[in-house]
Formats: structure tokens, sequence, C-alpha cells
């Protein structure tokens, strides 16, 4: 059987068993998975809908039919909508020949646009409309032979990427230079970027979301590098840290030590049936012994694979026990406001007997560019 | 007074006077729009919120706090949440403090992930939520001189990338490598894609979203190429067809000679008064003389301006006369399935008395790369 088919019938098995009438996808990774087509429709309705039991169909802009027609999971019933009609009599009408009742759960994708879910809302009022990535993700985050093999691919291509930005760092260069020189390696590799390239100097290391500006690399900065790439549309997400020149001052190491411990704490205690919030504490137990605990302020990290961040969350409140096939990020962080930050990632896989990182291993000793 | 406190004091007025209490916008042009500060928030919730007369605030992961509070508009009230316990509260907890009320209307940025609407939707169940871009778009669908010289000069940029695009094709290219191509260059004027560049080469061109595939070009290839760049945030977004060797067959040229005409037809009537409806009612006229009535499958035109994509769409059923300031695409095209596909785009705006082109002149015949 087709691939996607099968994880239509899978997602329709788990549909029917615990009652979820209906499931709207939208151009997200959800449809990727289901149907190895995927299509950013420009703020146009443009979902993938799947009922429990019968056959699944696309409700696309008139002018992405014979594209989506083209989907590899070979849904044969495309409907395509015309900019001056809109698309909600095409879904209206589905509605009605499915017969959906009032009170039935729609799973809708976590990434529909608010106002598409409004139209839904507005369409069919007194339906139970639900996240569907909780339901998705149990199929989804057990990873396959084939799925883990363009995982490490992806995950091989930012390594030697990482390897050759920090090597080509030089006083001056600003951070947007050293986004776009990852970028350019990234194509080079003929692979792409899964997120915007972090690139954060000194003071900015200390804001882990930081966007890449004009700021120069001096001596002393601490420098956080945290990117990714794909690989058949899997992705790869990794993290260093490094001083260039010199350590910004003397707590520096220390720090960096201390966030490297946490990694590896964490990655020691990851086995199948261990809680995903138990891996969390774990890397946050080494940082608050430290005296950083309230400059640890992320969860430890999260699910990867069609998608860069996705179930399950390796965070305080998720009791969900490791199972073979998962993969995560490690990356705690320790963050010291207008001065610098630290942070730490690879991404890991649970095998039958414990864990294995699909990127190169993180210095326990914060290295010195020179 | 601040240029984003000037639109939010804006925003507020309208909200006042039309009775919507709140606005809540998501990581968006609308945010940037606003506080001139925008951040993925990599699926948590990240939302600006605008009551009718309170001060707005910023509910943020809290890694993303320190930078969220240098947001542009200086909203210093910046909340931010922990992944241990969400964002559910905090967002609750302003609820209350700004006493507000069932029944009362919540604008929902179009954009916000439906996951988050549905947590909206859960704290506060009786609230009246709206989609917010048709408010939105009424203080932003008439350009500054500022944001036009910004829009200009991203037209001006990919003018140059399209000439020295379509100059360089060779036989056996892939549409792929033309794409990277494109984008090569948008980074080599310090650009950035307004969005992934289409190139079709032959029966692609048929199908108005083709992503860039392996197709290599052949002689007798119609080829379009669809592409866009942004300059301090502002889009452009430019089509052009052309022949590759020769035209693919006898037809091409007066497919070609139609959507030519069609595009300065409706270029033509542009001029403050008239509908959008109408714009697009004279290009869809001269297709349809013609007889290729069915075969123009899309929409005449999209606003344009922080967003690639914004209201006014130049479509039927949009009564909404022009205004001196609006800009948007004028894009007809006509579409031969597994054949080929011809579309012309610029961009233009609005003036006083007529309409001006941001971008080179189309020609009006088919043009033969050789």
């Amino acid at each position: 059987m087709n691939l996607y088919r099968e994880r239509i019938r899978r997602l329709q098995a788990l549909m029917q068993q615990e009652g979820y009438r209906l499931a709207v996808l939208s151009f997200s990774d959800q449809m990727r998975y289901l149907s190895g087509y995927m299509e950013n429709g420009h703020k146009r309705f443009l979902a993938l809908l799947v009922p429990w039991s019968e056959e699944p169909v696309f409700v696309v802009p008139k002018m992405n039919a014979l594209e989506a027609a083209r989907n590899p999971a070979q849904i044969s019933l495309v409907y395509g909508w015309e900019d001056a009609t809109g698309w909600q009599d095409t879904v209206r009408t589905l509605f009605q020949g499915w017969d959906i009742r009032p009170g039935q759960a729609v799973l809708v994708d976590d990434e529909l646009y608010a106002v598409h879910l409004l139209g839904l809302q507005s369409i069919a009022p007194n339906l139970n409309y639900l996240p569907a990535d909780a339901v998705l993700s149990r199929l989804r985050r057990v990873k396959t032979p084939d799925e883990l093999s363009a995982m490490r691919r992806a995950a091989e291509i930012i390594d030697e990427v990482m390897e050759a930005t920090l090597a080509s760092l030089k006083e001056g260069m600003t951070e947007e230079e050293v986004a776009a020189l990852v970028k350019k390696q990234i194509q080079q590799h003929r692979s792409a970027p899964s997120f915007e390239p972090l690139v954060c100097f000194g003071a900015n290391a200390a804001m882990p979301h930081h966007m890449p500006d004009t700021t120069p690399l001096r001596r002393g900065d601490m420098v956080i590098v945290d990117i990714g790439c794909t690989w058949e549309h899997y992705a790869s997400d990794i993290t260093r840290t490094v001083a260039f020149g010199a350590p910004p001052d003397e707590e520096a190491e220390r720090v960096y030590r201390t966030v490297a411990e946490a990694h590896y704490a964490a990655f020691a205690v990851v086995r199948p049936g261990i809680s995903c919030e138990e891996v969390d504490r774990v890397a946050r137990r080494v940082i608050q012994t430290a005296g950083y605990g309230e400059n640890f302020i992320h969860r430890t990290g999260h699910g990867i694979g069609l998608s860069c961040h996705e179930p399950p969350y390796i965070q305080e409140g998720n009791p969900l026990p490791l199972e073979p096939g998962f993969c995560f990020s490690i990356e705690p962080g320790i963050y010291l406001s207008g001065r610098y930050g630290v942070r730490l990632e690879n991404i890991v896989t649970v095998t039958e007997t414990g864990a294995l990182s699909l990127n190169r291993p993180i210095p326990k000793t914060l290295p010195i560019i020179a």
C-alpha cells in the first residue's frame, strides 16, 4: 500500500476508535505527512479533509487544483474553488454529504489560520473543534528507519556547516553576515534551512531567539549559533556556543561547563519508559544546583521530524514516556541578561536501550575560537 | 509621536467607534505594522494585545521577553510566560483586568494559529471572535510616502533581478537552478525573497503555483517567472512570461497578446473611485472576448505592502472603491492545461488621477529568449 495511504488509514482507525468525525489539515507538515503534498495557499483556504471513514478530499484554490491532483497519496477528490465565490460553499456541501452532526469532534490543524477556523465555525458552529496535533503526533512521533535516515543526513549536513561556520569567524563580521554564510553553505549542500539561522554575539546571546542584526564580532564575545536544515523535508537543529578570542569573563567557563553537564546528564537518562518531564528535570537540576535555575528560561527540548518543532515537548508537565524512535532536541541554556548566554543542543533518538545523538559530540569545555 | 504609537492610536479610535473590545495580533505583518516588532513564536503563543482604550501589551514566551521589550513602539508591558505553565493564565488575568464582557467583539489576527484561537475560545468562550484583517486593512491599504518609497526600491531590485534572470536562461537549466539563481541575486542586492520564487517551464506553466522542480529548460518552452523581494520589509512581486528559443505553437503569440492586453486594459481603468471588482471585470472581459474565459482561473490581483498578499483583493464581489495610495498587483493569466500558461504581473499604485506602475513596462508581444 502507498506509504501515505497507510498513514491515512492509521489516522482514520484512530479517529473511529476515539470518535473524531473529521480532520481538517492545512498547508503544514500534517498535510505533507498524510499526502506527500503541501502547498502554501498564500492566505487562501487550502486543506486536506479526512473524514473518519469516507475517502479524503482536497479543497484548494482552483489555480492549485491541477498540482494538488498529482498528490503522492493519489487522493483523487480535489475540489477547486474560485476567488469570486470563495471556499465556504464547497466545504458546506461536503459536510452535508458526510452527514456531520452537531456536537461531533473535528480535528483542526494547529497551524490552520484563525480566519479559516472562524470560517469553519460559521459554516458549522455546533461542532467540537480540537487541535489535531495531539492526535497526529501519536502517529508521527515514532520515526521509521526511512525517516531516521533522512534526519541523519540533515544532521550530518548541519554538523559540517556548523564546523565550517565556527572556523570562519573573523573579528568585525556581523551576525547577519554569519547567518548569510550559513544559508549559503546549506544551499551548497543542496539542502534548505529548517528555520532562519540564529547568530548571537555578546549580550545578544542572552536572548535565546535574538535575530541576526548588524552587531559586529569582537574579541571576548560569547557566540551562539543555532541552525538547522532539511533533507527530504526532515529537519535538523543544532546549537553551539564558543568564545571568540577569549572568554568574556571568569564566570564564562563555569557557565559553559554547567550547560554541557546538564546536556550530558539529560542525554544519559534517555531511554524507553522515562518521561519527557523527567528528562527536563534532570537537565534543570544540574543548572539549579549550580545556582543558575532562574537563568534557564525555556524547556529542555522539542520533538523534531518533518517539523522542526513538534511533539514530544521535553518539559515539566509532560508525563509522556519515551519510546524507541522518538527524536528530540536536548538544549539546556543559561542566559545572563546584558552579558551573554550559553546554549548547547544536539538531536537525539531513543533506541531500545538508551539514546543516540544524531549530531557530533558537544565539547565539554568552552571552545575558544582564535 | 512615535510612528507605531500613532498607528495604534488610529486602530484604537476605530475600535472604540465600531465596538471592537480587543485585537489579538500574532507574529504577522499586523504585529510588525503596529509595533515594529515581529517574532516567530515557533508555534508558541506570542501576541500583541490591543484593547480599545487601555495600554497594549505583549504576551510572549519568557525567552522572547527581553527582545520584545525593545519593540520600537515602546510598549513596556511585556508578559513572559514559561513553558512549564503555559500562556493561558496570563491572558485570562489580562482579560479579567480589562473587564472583558460576554458578547464583546474581539479581533483576531487572520494568521493566528488555530490552536491559539481554540485556546482563547476556551479561556473566554462567549466572545465574538472576528478576523482582524478587515479592520486593520482600512489603516494599512493607503500607503504613506515612506511606505511607497520602500516599495519602489523593492520593485527596482526585482526588476533588475528579473531582467538578469531572463537573460541568463540556458537550455538544460532546471527550474530549481533558476530559482536558486533568483534567490542568490536577491541576496546580492541585500534584500530577501518576499515568497519562494516560482519558475515554470513548458506544461508546468499551466499551473499558476507550480513549485520549481528538476524539469530542464527546452527550446520551445514557455517560461513563467514569478518572483518578489522586500525592502525595509515592504514587498515587491512581478511576473514575466517568455518563450525560450521559439514559441511553443502558433497560438502562443495570441495567448500572450491577450494577457498583455488584459493587463493594460485593467491598468488603464485604475483611478480613485473605481471599484476593485470593476478592475477585475475589465481584465476578465478581454480574456473572455478572446475565448479564454475558462482559462483565467484566479482573481486579477491582490494588495501588497508589508504583506505580499493583503487587501484590497482585485476580484469579483469586492465593491471597494480605489483610493490614492492603494497598491496592488494586476496579474491576469491564461492557463492551457498540459500545454503552457501566460501570466503578466506588475504592481501599480493609485494616484490622484490614475495609476502608476512600480515596475518596468510589460512587453506587449511575446519575447523570445534566444
